[in-house]
């Protein structure tokens, strides 16, 4: 006996979540099926019509409900600063830190070749025209601490110094917060080790 | 910077799901967003209309796709062997074994007095009536080894033995296939070893 074909479509169709393989698709879809109608429906409109209410702000790329994000249309923001992360959710990530008040620019994508992610496909001309407009001071790379966020960092960093007179820094690498030796990896204590800082 | 509204909604209906928490919902809701257009609509249509296609044979309890399973409708399995399942994922993970030839009974629950089942929850009125009519002559209790699952097949056990002939048995109790000593806990080894078998 196999599952009624509606049940196996879902679970084909749960199974594309990430970190979702075919036994959390199964235990998804038969969670589902105990679920009061409503709750079932209101998820079910939430994803279908996910599509048509993603807007993202003109100016930075943040994910917006008018053509402006929140961030780049408050008074109190310093636009002298100009973040610049990957994605959206690195934005909120930082945003719930408290600690930054400047402006963002969403790149969309970290250099990646193997992905087919090349120059061309960072919003380039629109971070230099902000930074002419807005004059900035001081631009905060954000990025991953990986290969490619090595890549974009260092691209970036030389498009924009190139002709701007700017600040250009970069997110501080280290042990993380609470973290023990043992759990730490080779490569984090090498760079924390050099990086270290008067006590 | 609060997630937009439609975001937040999604976030909190995706958390419900079984062992998905606040960051995997996130992640969850942020690779929709990147998902094609069809593929967003397709899951969430799938969802909001679970409710509507879910339907139950009228014989045994299990998903069906009329108003009798295909396991009931299959002339050759063997109706003199009933096998009580607490649930229709109970039932899809015997059928993949491919090894059980009969019919089964999917009983919804488990005795749970703390989650509020008690034993007049259980189908036994349904149960008795199928031993009778189709002479069932062997009920397996395919029940977890937990303390529901052992209560619900005691009560059972005493409630059908009591007026029927009939042979009862349960799911055998050991070892796991390819496990090893390291990660078995006392009670199954304590089990497998008061029921050894001759090798």
């Amino acid at each position: 006996m196999r599952y009624p074909s509606y049940l196996l479509q879902l679970i084909e169709s749960l199974k594309k979540l990430p970190g979702v393989g075919s036994k959390s698709a199964e235990r998804f879809a038969f969670e589902l099926m105990r679920w009061p109608k409503e709750a079932t429906q209101l998820l079910g409109s939430c994803i279908a019509t996910l599509p048509e209410k993603i807007c993202y702000c003109q100016q930075c790329g943040a994910l917006a409900e008018q053509p402006l994000c929140s961030i780049c249309i408050a008074p109190q923001r310093n636009a002298k600063q100009l973040c610049i992360v990957a994605s959206c959710r690195d934005l909120f990530a930082l945003e719930s830190t408290g600690e930054y008040r400047g402006l963002y620019h969403v790149l969309g994508a970290l250099l990646s070749p193997l992905d087919g992610i090349g120059t061309e496909q960072l919003p380039l001309l629109a971070i230099k025209e902000r930074i002419a407009k807005d004059a900035v001071q001081e631009i905060i790379l954000a990025l991953d601490a990986t290969l490619e966020g090595d890549a974009t960092a260092l691209y970036l960093k030389q498009a924009l110094q190139e002709e701007l007179q700017v600040k250009i820094s970069r997110l501080a690498c280290g042990l993380p917060m609470g973290s023990s030796f043992d759990y730490v990896d080779g490569g984090t204590l090498a760079i924390a080790l050099n990086a270290r800082s008067h006590f």
